[in-house]
């Protein structure tokens, strides 16, 4: 007898019931290789796929490099925290938590536009409907001339792109997913919209939040935001900019017109947070003094954001600047002025179809309960 | 004062002396971002970005469906050598050698062609010109009809659209590295030269080599077998198909008109294996035999090939069945017949190019010695 029948995988949820069943999400896994035969896995990896092309297209087409950076790191790296460590020969060595320090590094040795595609690692003991230990980041960086908004101008395009690529070129599987999973189509604004984090913060509490300049979205506002943005510009994608300095990382460059916000940014998609994004500090002398002033005295410095992206994460990283030596080295012989951001693929592909889980959008997915098959 | 000099790491090896002098290879890494930035080292990049390019879109024009693997594997995988252990919560796992079963999975799974880019670790303790503990593999495998040479034809194709692509669309760029490390332009023919492993090794018996039949090729016989052919048929890069079975993984498919060979084949590049592949056993109950017949008596397995494909190791692998089982299931459900193989895209570059070092065509490289940056 099989594990799983392919009727039963591939039932609409509301069509179970009366006898009929559904299989649930730990037997499909266990099953994998059956559950995949449905024509809705079929098509969700094939859209997957399509969003790696689309995107990819973008970026080639605005002359961005593709680069591959290592993913085992020395251990004087982002702090200790979430991550998984590795043997390496006689010692131990870590797994990436996120390719930027690197692509960040490929922009100081003058490759100017940088993007990488590859596998991301956190050990963090999450087991909810969005985090996994092992995801795809797709990943860019980019110098710019004038202004970071530059960086948001081109972020804004790729997903506009991105969108209407996956609407237009993969119609049959978003049809054929649709039928499974029933969602309404992804909105979105050409060109993109794009809010400071306190026009956020002053529309949560026109709706009754009470929230202080500086604080963080828990994720809980950032999904009642989606829905009055939603409500209001009748878009699921947004870029929020100009996030509050307290709440990121020591290599986010503080606003110059404004020491309490930054040049940051994080972007959403149907009330969830995809990417997280900066201009980065590139002189090595102020993010020398980024590093002590968050780092000695506070002994230890915890910020919510991830250090990275895609992945909103509680992160405490005891801030050392000998311990990122080579990072801040690479910034001594001249580096121009950069920003960039990284999505996470199985997210992005999750949110854009309106699904409820992530192992839906990884092939054999890794969390802190499944390491197999 | 900089610790290296642009003109120095620029200058070509038969012009140093006088005076001038050139930069050694540590020193270059040590400090990596100086040293990208000569002219050369901006084109070396660009062009392997370009082999994944072409590659990607050769695959993709014959229905190849990109897929990402998990680089975080259960210990119960490929045999304990040459694997990095990770901590993974409260237990542990291993970094995948190779996407290999995952890709296979995926076949039986009805996806019918994939192919994946990604990084790949081995924990191996050598030092030579074309090893790297992590680098990036472009793997794929297909179903097929009839025939493994169905897999074989789109497998010389695609090598043939990878040299022209390159030669065409990256010509600047060779030229570039061309003045700093002067080599003989790339030679192949079209259709892609295939020959069976007999008519090799006849090859270098006629040429005073002494072997037996079912002997794998040693390293230094590769390189004798890539001269020859290069003199008899004026290319680089050829086919050798038809391995003896003994010197082949258990999961080779047997040659079924001469048990003593196998339906598997190696790449080469200008002498140097590039590429491992064959046909897969996707029979259960025989894969099950292959293993026993193997594994068992004889306790441990050598084979002198990797278990995977473009990097030759001598690999001992401890086969049990048991140990195996979710690989071995993926087939039970029913699997057409299917092939394939892998690259190493840094040792592709570096061949393509006549570089003589894998480090030079790894942004930053990683080997038993060195971690960092």
């Amino acid at each position: 007898m099989l594990p799983l029948l392919i009727d039963d995988a591939a039932r609409p949820e509301h069509e179970v019931g009366d006898g009929l069943s559904t299989v649930n999400q730990d037997v499909r896994l266990d099953n994998r290789i059956l559950d995949l035969r449905t024509s809705t896995n079929q098509a969700i990896f094939k859209l997957e796929a399509g969003v790696v092309h689309v995107y990819r297209r973008s970026l080639e087409r605005r002359g961005f490099v593709e680069i591959h950076t290592p993913k085992i790191i020395p251990a004087a790296s982002e702090g200790g925290a979430n991550v998984f460590e590795v043997s390496y020969f006689k010692g131990s060595a870590y797994l990436a938590q996120s390719p930027q320090f690197y692509k960040q590094m490929a922009i100081a040795a003058d490759f100017d536009r940088v993007f990488t595609i590859g596998s991301v690692f956190r050990a963090e003991d999450s087991n909810t409907h969005r985090h996994l230990c092992e995801f795809i980041g797709l990943d860019f960086e980019m110098a710019f001339n004038y202004h970071y908004h530059e960086v948001l101008d081109v972020i804004g395009e790729l997903f506009v792109e991105l969108f209407k690529g996956l609407q237009q070129e993969y119609a049959d599987e978003i049809k054929t997913i649709d039928r499974q999973f029933p969602c309404e189509p992804f909105r979105f604004l050409e060109p993109s919209l794009r809010i400071n984090f306190s026009e956020g913060v002053q529309l949560l509490r026109d709706n009754g939040v009470e929230m202080g300049d500086e604080e963080d979205l828990s994720t809980a506002n950032e999904k009642l935001l989606g829905k009055i943005i939603r409500q209001k510009y009748d878009t699921d994608f947004y870029i929020l900019d100009k996030f509050p300095l307290a709440v990121r990382p020591f290599y986010t460059m503080p606003d110059p017109d404004n020491p309490k916000y930054s040049n940051s940014y994080d972007l959403f998609m149907r009330g969830e947070e995809i990417m997280s994004g900066a201009q980065r500090v590139h002189d090595p002398e102020f993010l020398i003094e980024r590093i002590k002033h968050l780092g000695i005295g506070n002994e230890s410095y915890s910020y919510k954001k991830s250090l990275i992206f895609s992945i909103s994460i509680p992160f405490t990283c005891k801030l050392d600047p000998n311990k990122m030596k080579s990072y801040i080295d690479s910034f001594r012989y001249g580096a121009p002025p950069h920003a960039g951001g990284g999505i996470g693929l199985e997210r992005v592909t999750m949110l854009f179809l309106g699904l409820n889980n992530i192992r839906k959008t990884s092939l054999f997915p890794r969390d802190p309960k499944r390491v197999s098959p």
